[in-house]
């Protein structure tokens, strides 16, 4: 057993000791800015600096290879840890939030769910803003580099799938896996950059630019206003837009741009059928409001696809509460609330090359219907997709709607409503942020909630983030029998 | 084209007759005790007479092979065919429904739904009480003998897996096909007739046994009077319970119990499923209420037992209004909605062995991650499953939310609040009946939805009960090309 974890928790010291360089960053701030919370930061880096040594030096491994069920040990165990650490300053600053809350703040800001606790965001000291901004954009970056990194290569919801792609950048101009991380962590400054920087051009202050800017590269969805970007203009709003759906999109795509800067490098069959799948539910949406309402077109157009998108791209921002605009957008946010971005991308949901996997199929079955006798194969990105893959995706399905029963059946006999329930714990499970209803819906906060709904939608999160096998698989028995 | 519908349209002449032939019974029934709706019925079946001859004389096919594209036209056409000409009496007789509302009750009816339009059931004559209950046993004969003889041979939703089963039994002991129909015959009707007189012992008088006997052994829950089962004792209700799960098994069960009557016969890893997700399904409700109410343990685990199971076995008769019992019984009743019965069954929903065959692929799964280059096989009953069959049960839970969604967003575009929406097309998805508020609970009625809404429930009722893919394949390009 201590085999087993001895590399495990090695990898989880050097992670602790980045967690206390992060934050450096608000104790720095604060410092400068004369903002008293400083302290806190810095006693939570020294904290997880010791955290980390003892961990570093109690587990050294000689060599470092890591098997599967390490790989996935580690993912479960490094982001709970993580989310432990980002907890540390909300419970030590000047008015500390509860075990249970700082957990769910610190949990919906890794996992860039984005579901929050706090409200008074505006009058929060601005240290703790950033270290909430700060939480997603790390866990943007963590998640980018799972689905590149390790998820191709186990056996999860067909993520193998991009299997080929991540080998294809190892034949080709990155032979080595650093520069893969490397240019990875590269795109996604850039990024970040590019997005504060048109945030600030368009009027907002340079702080508040910042700090969307990691929230919504992210597709993390923490603001620093109560009013979420309900505050803005028409013009933050399509920026947001755009970066929360480049956030959506796969990162291996943006390196291969840089590296060859064609439209043609942007070809992607997902990309291609999450943009579609925007542009379609915006539309629809778009032509309901004006049917039913008399908003102008303009208006209905700019929220109704800020709010979409936000949804979609699994970010959570809000510019109005969009649950009042009737009982076909309530039903509609419900249901975009699952298909979520492309795989590979800081996005969470069930992911738009599942559905496409299964239209494919279905395709598949229709063609053999008409000839029983012929053999078709199914090609994605046209690159042929064995019969596993296809179970794999499409069981992740069931075993999704399966958690989502569990989570919403748990909620409920906590004793909350019915449809708080059911919607909190998809959008935890999706990763998106606001769920319906007074409490949790886009006007609301999960501060109400009883402290066991937040311990149970917070796991809930976490099973979301990490495409919900990579955990389940550490329950069962064949796991531990290896 | 007209080579492709000319069988078709024959075997729907021959359909048409023998619904004359049992509108014939409610009108004798009425003609006996002085009913005067006998005339309606014997309009009704006159006029289906006709149309039966017309199309038998047009369509007079020389051969009669069918091909699997013509049986999934004949599925689909044939019970939207049965459906019309089950409305014809309720809009003839003296107090006329709608067409809408015709269509509607007749949908619901043949579905084995049991979704009612009608209020103040204990005042409609007997007649059309008879007629209702005779629809839903005559709907549940045809799930039955369509899933033994049809689904197996098409692509639909892993029903291959049973293609062996009935082989099995063209090999061993029932030679013919006529056999086979005969002895599910015989066998749906020993159990109807042993629940009636079950019912009649128990003290309902021989019509309400009769009624109810039709609509517990297709467990399709039309009763007789608007509190359904909530006027009778707890003997009924156990009763009841029985034979609804005796419905919700597989019938091909029964003819080899039949042939060989063992408790061997009986071994069957979907019904052992099955019986295991009531059984826990009840322990884990009853439990919580006597946890959370001052209920006595008989009444709270009779109240348990009797809707869990009709909401299980798809039935939905209520002997209670459960969504009164707090929020995690309106969850878990919601949840209950999609599980559904066994294949080879009169009862609706996803079917348990969809839900086998994810778990034993979960399995699967598990043991290639501890073993990676071990190779394993998924067997279901003792025999070997292949991948695609998986696939395609797997592919079928994809379909089957995606339909919800869409359903749920029609029924809100037409101004429905979001519960009664989602609930509503999820229990006319799984042929279940009640669905969650106040207007189509388990306490309510479905007349005062639109009529919209009414012919948007009806199709979802037609499509649950073929599976979805039988009738989503009409609308594929590829279909209608070969």
């Amino acid at each position: 057993m201590i085999k087993l974890f001895r590399p495990v928790l090695y990898v989880c010291g050097i992670l602790t000791w980045i967690m206390a360089g992060l934050m450096l960053i608000p104790a720095g701030y604060g410092f400068i800015y004369d903002d008293p919370e400083f302290i806190p930061f810095l006693a939570s880096a020294g904290l997880s600096m010791v955290l980390g040594i003892i961990l570093v030096i109690l587990f050294k491994a000689p060599r470092f290879t890591l098997t599967s069920r390490q790989l996935y040990l580690l993912t479960s165990c490094s982001w709970m840890l993580v989310s432990f650490l980002g907890a540390l300053p909300l419970m030590l600053c000047h008015h500390p939030l509860s075990l249970t809350d700082a957990v769910f703040e610190s949990v919906s800001g890794i996992t860039t769910t984005g579901s929050t606790v706090i409200s008074g965001l505006q009058t929060l000291p601005s240290s703790l803003l950033l270290w909430r901004s700060l939480l997603q954009w790390l866990g943007g970056l963590g998640v980018i580099g799972m689905a590149v990194t390790v998820l191709p290569f186990l056996r999860i919801g067909g993520m193998r799938l991009f299997r080929t792609e991540s080998s294809d950048w190892a034949e080709k101009s990155l032979p080595r896996f650093n520069e893969l991380a490397r240019s990875l962590l590269f795109s996604y400054l850039l990024i970040t950059c590019c997005c504060a920087a048109s945030y600030w051009f368009a009027g907002m202050t340079p702080f508040d630019a910042i700090n969307h800017a990691f929230t919504t590269v992210s597709t993390g969805g923490y603001a620093t206003d109560d009013r979420s970007m309900g505050r803005f203009g028409p013009t933050i709003l399509w920026i947001a837009v755009f970066f929360m759906l480049l956030g959506a999109l796969p990162f291996t795509l943006f390196i291969r741009f840089l590296l060859k800067p064609s439209l043609k490098s942007l070809a992607d069959q997902q990309v291609k059928g999450f943009l579609m799948i925007v542009a379609g539910l915006v539309i629809v949406l778009t032509t309901q409001r004006l049917l039913t309402s008399d908003t102008p077109f303009f208006a209905a157009l700019t929220h109704t696809a800020f709010n979409l998108t936000s949804v979609i791209t699994t970010t959570g921002y809000a510019s109005a509460d969009y649950t009042l605009w009737g009982q076909f957008s309530i039903a509609l946010f419900f249901i975009v609330t699952f298909i979520g971005g492309c795989s590979g991308s800081t996005a969470g949901g069930m992911k738009v090359f599942r559905f496409q996997l299964a239209f494919l199929f279905l395709q598949d079955q229709f063609r053999k219907l008409v000839h029983p006798r012929g053999v078709f194969s199914i090609h994605y990105n046209g690159k042929l997709v064995h019969d596993d893959i296809i179970v794999s995706a499409v069981a992740f399905s069931f075993i999704f709607f399966l958690t989502l029963a569990v989570a919403t059946l748990m909620l409920t006999a906590i004793g909350i409503d019915f449809v708080t329930s059911i919607s909190g714990a998809a959008t935890a499970l999706t990763n998106v942020g606001p769920g319906l209803g007074s409490t949790i819906g886009p006007a609301g906060n999960f501060a109400p909630l009883p402290d066991l709904a937040k311990w149970v939608l917070a796991f809930t999160m976490i099973l979301g983030r990490l495409e919900l096998l990579t955990v389940v698989v550490l329950f069962s028995p064949t796991f531990w029998k290896g």
